[in-house]
């Protein structure tokens, strides 16, 4: 059936057509890193490529300017690609070589592939979409343009306005080093800033007189470090001073913030444990009379998944297989990884669940097992939220050596190359062939809101970010 | 004038003549040592002595078992003189030895003297009573049975009920190596337990649904070390944990207590640093999810110096000198000496102010220099309570080798001894001689009075226990 | 095959024909309860027991005074059955009776139901000898007198001593509210005493010279709670203050004392971790300007489980199944639960991994299934060193009505019931007919072995407990 | 005697004749207000007009590039006036009015009176010389262009390297509300950095494999803040985090760092006190398994009083008086006090130790009164080592409303007001007609001498800096 629109042979062909624009859009983003909430340039160049695609934009979702959504198809069902594009700060480095090496000191740089993530998963929808018309097949295809995602929780603010909610469902992936089904367990958080004030007061001379925010900031932390002992062993706390109220030594400190990081498996647990920090903060004000504060900074579900679509896609996976790298892309992954430690590749074969022997690989040249259980992480995303609202299936694709640790110069460095390019496509092929799969089995798409209604145990879902709180582009500050 | 009833030395022959009565009425206290509150024994040997010499007789003062005043004398003004009796936990000791040599294992002894203070001061007020009575004066004289003084407050206690409201002036003395003035500026202070509640869990298996209420007795003293920057330096607070919730590891502690001692200069500072330590338990009780709760167990007001009768005090004193010690008491005084270090003998000396060179003396054969500047120290006395309300004045009397410590087997050992018989008979003339002196000079008395008014600026006294609080013997423990 | 020695049903006769015996010893226990180390009348009773029996008795074992092992049969396997008859403090309470009543005030009572475990651990022993004497084969039996297992870890002394090391097998129980293979995946631990020494200072008058231990304690444990965000999650550290210093505020703490309870899933990372915490110790006596000491009081390796076994025993118990229990046994257990709250009895049932239905069953009818995955618990216990040298098995023996919680007086009313000793006596069924197994069946035994050194991975066992730590009854005290 | 040259009526003829150059001096310091060690302009400026009255000007001393000394006279005596020019950061403030208006947002500014300090002690310097010349007396008169004050310790450094080893006597003054000697008992202090390293790691995925700098930091500051129950009272210490190890909770901190500030009576405590604190340290290191280093910034002796200069300084400003007011300096004083709180006023006026009456003064018109007692305060100041090694005095003159509080932008504003001028030009004839009384009276010199012997007990100064510690301007920072 060498003509089914939807057959894989055919989407690969569909996918490797536009693959050379998506990889120079990738390029292009990669070349202008612009920081959480900031992405407005590249979230131009985004649109430009989906209206010239004849997708419909809507901006300022949920009005954060640089969340967007571009849809394109008729009638049916209506399945989601996540993309992000925001970049990392202090993370500048040149492209293509095998040291360190900033474009800019200080500069950003794409230490996290969300250059690619992006156009990849534009590739994807957009091939998606030619599909279905090929095939004159019904459904809408979406493409979500997810802003700050680095310690923003674009998506989750984006969950909260409703964004995600008439979705059947959502795909989306990750550049790394594996070509694999990303079927994660992984926390909730809360990201909140406490700020205390007390009273300046020389410190030698009249320190009876002064009312120490800092002492209130260690005082909180003590106690949270004392709260450990009692806590599920699951859940995680982890804090930052992010004022530690001057320099001086001489004078006692009238103004500090400590930001925290509440982590649980479960949104609630984590809502429970912030509780109980919220306390610490307030027995810390009562013991160094001073007055606190907080302010809810951004907040996560945890992911919840979803087998159902995870064997879809992995079954789109083993059939389509790893990009077919060349001598060049086994040289540069090779360079890459002579800077890297035996111990830091295979600590980060070990993040991924992947045989330790793989450690040995410079590319993925094959595609991990899945047998349906979850690998369990202790770190959090914002896609959490919307796999709590629609099903939603993610994949890993091997757009990096193996051993690449993120946020990391090496990444940055191989995100312009061939092997990242040839990465992205693959994994647009996957996510592409899972949605058709969606578009075409109604059953599939029936049980996956199924699988998602079972494990929310008919709980509707409730955005962790209470909605007092704007997103951060929106916020005032003092 | 030799037959002046109230010449110095015809009070010496009225003291003399006396002094052994009363050596063996200590010696007979020192030989069965109750601890505070519970010195019944040596309150009925003492209300028997009263009532032979004619004194009427008030049992049960302030509701406190064993505190009672006894009075003489009519009309005139009234002065009072403060003995106390109350022995201290472990420190039986054989009299007339120098080594250690307990009578029983564990047992009490007189480590503070308090036979010696409370034999002396009866001596003294049965000796004014005698030369007012030869006189044909009026004035009453009474000797105040106060209970307690070891960590019990027990004139505190007896002030809160008025017991000395219509003295005219308070006279007493300690026993210690020194014949001195005893002007001191002290510490007020408060001592209050702290409870917690917490819940118990097994501390490996579910810590999580465990509230620890030692966590919270340690993160309050965490809170409390951090407000020590914040306190004016001459105050004090410590603490001894009295119970840290069973010494099984294995369990969250459910319940804990710690017990504080908050001092300042002035009672209203100390109030006010309670206030701040209280906030340090609230704060730990609210970071661990524990309940919690305060006892006041007993306050004292620091001492307010009377310069006026300091002033006639220490004239009596250089008047009637120093004790005469034979060579027996001289030999006796060195082999307790020989127990000592010469830092120990040079700490004491210093804590009375004296000069360094009297390190070198045995028995301590002059009177201290008076220039009616007091001596600060950090701790506290019932008497500051007394000193509030009435004007009062202490005297040093030499009754130990130079360089005892207070509290040690040392002084128990000397506390029957014939220097100490010595001592407390010279300590009961200077006593005397004194109140005689207010006795006759209305004027004296009402300067006292004035400089009490003018160093309490007016204000009426108000006792730092509050009405709720009852004395020690007369509280329900739950 | 009715007259095989070792089927079932005749070894069930055996068993029943002396369960009346082993059921008076364990009244005769319960009767006398002694605590860790000090089991001089509950040994001398067991010893008389197995040496009319036959059995040769070695007394002293690793020269521990409570410590024995007997020993019956001749040539083939060796197979131990691990006894305990050590009882708790302050659980005196009446038998047969609902209501909390203790039979002593602050007496011991036998809380963990150790006079059955050891009772019904010699009568498998017995049992197991006896069918082996008519089968006429060979293999020896022995007979495990382990002393101090509530936090004395009897049993890592004696492997310490090589008590162990020449067993083919080892096989205990203990009773609870279940029928079932006690398959755990625990903690290894270390009970650690930590000792500070400072220097007493008047606390108000010369703070500046006293070195506080009592600070170098709460130190030491603020600097462990901080530790705990750097640990293994699975990892648990615990402490309990044994020494405060004293109750007086007054004076600076001169020593302290704290003992710790530091568990981790295997031995080496407890041992690990014991490092990082005699560091905060050892911090903590720099910070205070103390001097530190730490004495190992005891420590257990993690549990091995042996699947092999297990399986065995599992078989065995489906074979022979739950005791049968009468009408006046469940009434009994009825009372009992009416004294529990549901929530105490679904934490129980939830402890022994069961179906949260079985919280409505009074006494446990049936059999717990077993798939070979161990319930993963916190706790430790000293079979865990048993299970490092030997293959070894556990069971669950159902003395209790459901929901009965351990080291309580309801677990100690029913020690003497008619329903615990049915529960005994059934448990002493299933374990000598696994003991019987391994004695005709070398195949399992050798598979038992393999599966135990392929656990350890061919590593020799290392006693936790260093050579130079004396087992507590031999312990000289300062 | 009209024509005395050293009368003081003539010797305030010389002052007044050239204190309006020196005003424009101050004035265009003022202008150009420069941080600690980079008072380039300000060094260049001073120099040219020292030059220009024919000083012979040594530049670099004690290698730092903004210390300097000029020297005028021959023979005789050689006594140093000791100048001060450096400014604070933030303190940008338009000057000659009363409300804050920052000239440039973030800017310096001279919050400490000190281009007057330096152009005072410049114009004393000049008169005493120009005086000196005319009598024909021998004598050597000398500036120290003294940088760094301002945290910097600049004087210490210099004394290290023995700059004022050969005076016979050190005079200056500071900018204040109020004429008077300046007699202090201050605090000897260090000012330490401490920093940490430890090993970064992702905080919710491998805790366990991070060691938190911060951790140490805060670990350190518990230990301290135990510490200060068993310090001194008198003595002082308190810190800043001066590098908390980033803003992201989500990344175990690598490194950190404190700045300490420790304080005591005598140089000597606060050596032995950094010891202590350096333990806690230490201590901190040990337990969060982190290395730890430190590193000495600065530190100060404690001020030695010199009450035979103090006297003659004393009687100088008597004879010579307040300088005159006008109205218009009255009513801008004025203005300016109408934006302080009576609160602060009050505090002020307390920290001089004067009449709390004077607090209504607008400005002061009278001379404080001095008995030879020096005011205790708990600061330090790097006049401190100068007055360890030479005797030295200083002065207290009137440029600022009476209440205005030092480092602010009250002060900053009056710095080139006219009564500014007129406070500095008064200060400077007090000091040159102290110098004069030196030069003048070789007696005043012995004795002033032979009291700094006697209160140095017969030791030579060490510098508490040691040498291998760089002035800052000298220093590599990695």
């Amino acid at each position: 059936m060498k003509n089914d629109p939807i057959a894989l042979d055919h989407l690969d062909g569909l996918v490797e057509a536009k693959a050379p624009a998506y990889a120079a859009l990738s390029d292009l983003i990669w070349g202008m890193p612009e920081l959480r909430f900031a992405e407005h340039r590249s979230v131009e160049a985004q649109i430009a490529q989906l209206e010239a695609e004849g997708f419909r934009v809507t901006r300022n979702v949920a009005g954060i300017p640089t969340a967007f959504v571009a849809e394109a198809g008729e009638g049916g069902p209506v399945i989601g690609f996540l993309g992000e594009f925001d970049a990392l700060a202090g993370l500048s480095q040149e492209a293509g070589v095998a040291e360190k090496r900033p474009l800019e000191a200080g500069g950003n740089g794409h230490g996290c592939g969300h250059n690619l993530l992006g156009a990849g998963a534009m590739l994807a929808a957009v091939s998606a979409r030619d599909a279905l018309r090929e095939a004159g097949m019904p459904g809408r295809v979406r493409y979500y343009g997810c802003p700050g995602e680095e310690g923003g929780s674009g998506k989750t603010f984006m969950a909260r306005e409703g964004a995600f909610d008439d979705l059947d469902a959502a795909v989306t992936w990750h550049p790394g080093a594996f070509n694999a089904v990303m079927s994660v367990r992984n926390l909730a958080n809360y990201q909140v800033y406490f700020r205390f004030k007390g009273k300046a007061a020389h410190a030698a001379g009249s320190p009876h007189l002064g009312r120490s925010a800092l002492d209130a900031v260690e005082l909180m932390n003590v106690g949270v470090n004392y709260l450990r002992e009692h806590m599920p062993q699951e859940a995680r706390v982890h804090y930052a001073i992010t004022n530690s109220g001057g320099v001086s030594p001489n004078v006692v400190q009238a103004e500090a913030e400590v930001l925290y990081l509440v982590r649980a498996p479960r949104v609630a647990e984590a809502r429970a444990l912030l509780e109980r920090v919220k306390d610490c903060a307030k027995g810390a004000a009562i013991m160094t009379g001073t007055s606190w504060s907080f302010e809810i900074d951004k907040a996560c579900s945890e992911l919840l998944q979803n087998r159902t679509l995870e064997t879809a896609l992995h079954g789109n996976f083993q059939a389509l297989g790893a990009p077919a790298y060349d001598e060049a892309d086994r040289r540069f992954a090779g360079e890459i990884r002579a800077s890297l430690s035996a111990e830091d590749i295979a600590s980060e074969v070990a993040s991924f669940g992947a045989d330790p022997a793989l450690a040995e690989a410079g590319l993925h040249d094959g595609v991990l097992p899945f047998d349906g259980t979850p690998l369990v992480q202790a770190g959090s995303t914002d896609v959490g939220d919307v796999s709590q609202i629609v099903p939603t299936v993610q994949a890993w694709g091997a757009c990096w050596a193996v051993g690449t640790p993120f946020h990391t110069w090496q990444a940055v460095a191989q995100g312009r190359s061939a092997h990242a390019h040839k990465g992205m496509a693959q994994a647009a092929k996957v996510m592409a062939a899972t949605a058709l799969d969606g578009f075409r089995d109604p059953e599939l798409l029936a049980r996956a809101k199924a699988e998602l209604a079972q494990r929310r145990g008919g709980a509707a879902y409730a955005c962790p970010i209470p909605p007092e709180v704007a997103a951060p582009p929106l916020r005032k500050r003092g």
